[in-house]
């Protein structure tokens, strides 16, 4: 078929046609699907069930230096956890603490902190009169929640193929010192899925922000999330990055194992300099006397040593991957050549980001939906839920069975030529009328 | 022996002396105990080691309503920890949240939210000029330490035998619009061990305070951590109180499982009308997608039901009474009737409150640890540390093994009357030179 853009007005009323025909027999089949958020799917969560039998009551539940993790105490978490954590993360073991089961709620309590206590020193944010964050766009959604819910004015930068524009993002933050931070999926990003070039680190690590207390959010999520062991995107440690850069202070990394062990249950933590983890270790004890420990000894038992975590993902990637695959052949199957829509391949993380025509996203979500399958709103890649060309969609095919998948996947290629189809008939009736005249 | 205070100067110059060889031995002893936090001891902890059999590999983790606590979501928590923690709290299913580990993770949240967001609409603490808060005293450390943090002025309302003052709480409640909290722990209360009387609770309920904001942070710490089978405490349930005062919002309940199961690895809840939840959850879904659920079905499957935490907590006690016990028995053999000191004897909790004479609880404190006993530090129990009278000294039996802690008694008995000889010689010396002059 050719591209929609090039078809004559009878051409597309007839396309027009055939595709809701389609859609209506789709949507007869009652479909009850969902592709909106990144969980893990069963099979994925049988991989730790392991985790179950690693520590029983014939065991002691002590940590390699004798502390009894059943009891209070220990901040920053058990030496042999930090060690595990610090090689997935690729961070010396000094330079983490290990939180509960949440990176998200790592990330909030650090904006939190900021904003009543101020970073090392400087003014609390709740003191100032103007405090933003840069947003690379599209992104992740509950990372913009986070500086909205604080009142933080969030600032859209494009991604690019390399990472985000950091032309703009030097500019930015070297300008305006009401700029206080931002974020980041640095790896198989949220939800373009595609990774930060070895320029784009070095141009982060020798960031020159205006103000003293900016800081990177590096939320590496996708740290160890490949779907293919022999094309692997490979990212330049950030903190060693901005220590040789002369910046050691300049990012905050996060990481969990939420999509390692289990979602809810898993092990979240935070890297950074020394001086970054002094100043939040000063809140942090005054929060809590301590994470859970006997999860940090599970984790530890279960996978080992990194070693052990890289061969669990293989099974994660080889579960995962053959839902990437079936998405990325369908769409091109449906949609190749037709010009109306692009989406991303990625070789990790969770999520293929979907760009629509523009002004076509709302209404292929919308299509979606009323066939049966929730996808994630659209615009939720943006800030306010906003997307200027709405022509963004997230796509997690994580969750569904295959089968369900390749259903969903063919329903939003549908949804997205009929979208197409119509909006491009319609400009050419409105062109025909306007000749008229 | 007779009360110090009725001795002469020679009396007690002898005493001194004798008290002092005594101490001297002790010391020589080398002793390194610790009697400083309310820890569980490792017989405790065993109690909790079923827990680790509970869950495996060849059972599901779905809870009743069908969901995978393995994968994300569900903030409130899952509908059986619900019950099981409600009926631990004593409030209905659907008038809690569970959260992670820690009750004074939740408490700090509560503030920290508070603090840059305000309760219900009303102004957020960070834009007020000053905020203040009760502390009853003596009371527990780590409440004062979370409002100081926060800049928050902590206003010291003494404890009486009833519960705290409440002519004065009353008082100052209603005048001062700044005041916008006040820190309990209502039973067997963190030093003093006894719990406020059923009019106390009532008006506490009825409280008319200026601030729309203010809110009693009501930390049930000890609610199931009784001592006795036959001899308990029983504390009117002060969300119930408030919804028949008519003041329905004015309390925020928390406790944990933290001495029930594992320090750290326990459960803790808020519990609070729906009004109040509903604003709390505005926040909490943007800090986190959920807490540890699969922790949460651990515990439902270990303790079964309230009855089988019940029951649980008679073993704590049998292991926890004789500590206990054998404390006050050689406080009142070594310091009974010499008019130098009182103690409380508390029928649950974890700690003996223990008052020297005025002036001396620093020194005591200091003289025990010269010989290898780690108390609490004297003043601990009062905002930034500082005990006007210099006089209270936490005691926590839990952690050590029986022998140890009476050897420990035993020690802080006789560095409690050496202390006091001192004082008292010091004043009958100076008496003297006085009346030569």
């Amino acid at each position: 078929m050719k591209p929609y853009a090039e078809m004559t007005m009878e051409e597309l009323e007839g396309l027009e046609k055939e595709l809701r025909a389609e859609y209506k027999k789709i949507q007869a089949r009652g479909l009850e699907l969902n592709m909106s958020r990144g969980k893990p799917c069963t099979e994925q969560l049988d991989l730790s069930m392991g985790m179950m039998d690693v520590l029983s009551s014939e065991m002691d539940l002590l940590c390699e230096d004798g502390t009894d993790c059943r009891n209070y105490g220990v901040l920053d978490g058990i030496p042999e956890a930090l060690e595990l954590i610090g090689d997935m993360m690729e961070v010396q073991y000094d330079h983490l603490i290990i939180y509960g089961n949440s990176s998200l709620n790592v990330m909030y309590d650090q904006i939190s902190r900021s904003y009543s206590h101020g970073v090392m020193g400087n003014t609390p944010w709740c003191k100032l009169d103007k405090v933003k964050f840069i947003c690379i766009v599209p992104g992740y959604d509950r990372h913009f929640r986070i500086t909205e819910y604080f009142g933080i004015e969030n600032v859209c930068v494009p991604m690019l193929e390399t990472g985000p524009d950091m032309d703009m993002i030097e500019k930015l933050v070297s300008e305006d010192e009401s700029i206080k931070g931002i974020w980041c999926t640095p790896k198989y990003s949220n939800p373009t899925g595609n990774s930060y070039s070895d320029e784009t680190v070095r141009r982060f690590a020798r960031l020159e922000p205006a103000a003293k207390d900016f800081r990177i959010y590096w939320d590496n999520a996708y740290t160890i999330h490949h779907l293919y062991d022999h094309a692997q995107d490979h990212l330049i440690e950030i903190l060693a990055e901005c220590k040789r850069a002369g910046n050691p202070d300049l990012v905050y990394k996060f990481a969990s194992t939420s999509k390692v062990s289990f979602p809810g249950s898993g092990l979240a933590a935070l890297a950074s300099s020394l001086n970054n983890l002094e100043d939040i270790r000063r809140q942090l004890q005054v929060q809590t006397i301590g994470h859970d420990k006997v999860n940090q000894l599970r984790h530890v038992r279960f996978f080992g040593n990194i070693h052990g975590m890289v061969e669990h993902m293989r099974r994660h990637a080889d579960i995962l991957r053959p839902k990437f695959e079936a998405v990325e052949e369908i769409l091109e199957e449906e949609l190749g050549g037709l010009g109306i829509a692009r989406w991303t391949k990625p070789k990790g993380g969770y999520f293929i980001s979907f760009d629509t025509m523009d002004g076509c996203a709302k209404e292929v979500v919308r299509k979606c939906a009323k066939a049966g399958v929730i996808m994630t709103p659209a615009g939720a890649t943006y800030p306010g839920g906003h997307d200027p060309h709405d022509s963004n969609i997230r796509i997690a095919p994580s969750f569904p069975p295959l089968e369900d998948l390749k259903t969903a996947a063919r329903l939003l290629a549908l949804a997205t030529k009929l979208a197409a189809a119509q909006k491009l008939l319609k400009e050419k009736q409105q062109e025909a009328a306007g000749a008229g005249n």
